[in-house]
């Protein structure tokens, strides 16, 4: 088939019905990123952009993005990575994304679980709790990258998502029945804390697999590993049928998503402003007393012995 | 096992835990039903409601507790049914709409698609529209519902839609990306028209297999039979995950419905006031100018030649 260029397609868009060639690939992802900015208004000019960024195709795609972006439209940018310590992957990933930001003359921050928290990763791993070592990576990698991005003196936090996270999230957490999670999760988190960074997610309505297609056109190179951390049962599911959905009828991520956005502003209204506080013991952003990575700590160390 | 009352267990409650007989099992489905009412204020006191029943399993058996409640809390209760015109269908189930409405000394009214529009579903079927009798079905069901149970005097009409149902079609309607219609479907559709009788669905948080087994455990016959017209292959895969989902984490379901629930307030407050007028054509409630069944009648006339 062909692209409406002219030139041989590489890629069908289900659900919008084109054939695209690769530079015209290239130019509609570019396109819908900014579009997604410019339409949820999620930077301005001069703005101090701090991009998270794991190795990964969706971090070094929006990273590279970002960049491309940066060289018409001033911001300054630049990355943060965290090292969870997770033996035989993250020491693996982390090489991607020095490469990337020295290819891209980004300056690049990284910090570990280790020198913030004394414990890595494959350390809380080893406790064997039932709460498993996703749950300790999720609050841990939050709290840094909110924490360091505010160091920094970040006005946005860039964070990789794109529309398969987000889909498979916004189904997780109503089938969940958890609202008020389902009320914290938009375009652009606004300011619901003097400490807290909006995070912002400028890709979040692009597939995964124009991802991968993208970052392999344009010559990205990233890491393919997956965390070998316990791959979670719940949203497997929720993949697969979401895939099978999206298979049978393009477009149902998108609708899933679009049907989120038009509900958010009323979720966010009513669920998110009185529910952030300051923890007493760490003052980050928390929604209860003691914020979750606090209470995390402790439990740790109680487990572990206290740490060096 | 036993249930806790000592005698044989006849079902095991996957999302509560408890073993139940048959009488534990009976005893706490008329309770949920009634806290579902009480909760929700369903009905009061005196109130006139007409039940809508089709002959399955769903309207039978909310017909059977409606009346067990009118023993206790005065109310009046009458059924409707419509005869779509299907054949090898709907003239097997009406008897045991008959039955039912004769046992429990209930007064019941029929109406048909022919009667009231000149044409049966069998006939609209023929044409081989791309909508599909389905979508004609809906729309002409609901018309007729209303319409009848407002010339009864009704003020509520019962419907009998279950937890599955329910979790169904909030999942469609997101995956749709249909806010509008997800805002139009609560526990309890309040006063948005003077001509609309507010329908109330007591059985929504009991589970399809309940139902099923509270017809067997008491003896309410049923017609088992499922509608010969395009089972809807989106609904299946609904249907199908729901079920995978409810099989793994027991308790999905419900939780799906709870979320919705948590969001209907913001729903309904925000989508359904101003979206219904009166139809010009037959000065039924409608969200357009003229009503969709309006439309569809003229349709159907264009196609098949005027009704006689």
């Amino acid at each position: 088939m062909q692209c409406k260029c002219g030139h041989k397609a590489v890629y069908f868009r289900r659900y919008s019905g084109q054939h695209l060639c690769s530079k015209c690939f290239s130019r509609s992802i570019f396109k819908k990123f900014k579009d997604i900015i410019r339409m949820n208004k999620l930077m301005e000019r001069g703005d101090r952009i701090v991009c998270g960024v794991s190795g990964g195709k969706d971090s070094l795609v929006l990273l590279y993005l970002l960049k491309k972006l940066s060289e018409k439209f001033q911001f300054e940018l630049s990355a943060l990575t965290i090292d969870e310590g997770i033996s035989g992957y993250r020491d693996l990933s982390i090489p991607f994304v020095k490469k990337a930001c020295s290819d891209l003359d980004i300056e690049l921050h990284i910090r570990s679980f280790k020198e913030e928290y004394g414990y890595s990763l494959d350390e809380v791993a080893s406790m064997d709790d039932r709460l498993g070592a996703c749950s300790y990576c999720g609050v841990f990698r939050r709290n840094i990258l909110n924490k360091h991005a505010r160091e920094l003196g970040a006005d946005r936090l860039a964070m990789g998502h794109n529309l398969d996270d987000e889909s498979q999230v916004i189904l997780m957490n109503l089938l969940r029945g958890d609202v008020s999670r389902f009320g914290r999760m938009g375009t652009f988190y606004r300011d619901v804390h003097h400490k807290f960074i909006p995070r912002i997610k400028p890709l979040r309505e692009i597939p995964e697999k124009e991802i991968v297609l993208y970052a392999i056109v344009n010559g990205i190179d990233f890491d393919f590993e997956e965390c070998p951390y316990a791959p979670e049962a719940f949203r497997d599911d929720i993949r697969d049928f979401l895939n099978m959905m999206e298979e049978k009828r393009p477009g149902t991520k998108h609708a899933l998503l679009k049907t989120y956005d038009r509900l958010y502003p009323l979720l966010n209204q009513t669920f998110a402003p009185e529910s952030i506080s300051t923890c007493g013991n760490c003052g980050e952003p928390s929604i209860s007393l003691f914020c979750k990575k606090c209470e995390m700590l402790e439990d740790i160390g109680k487990k572990l012995g206290k740490a060096d």
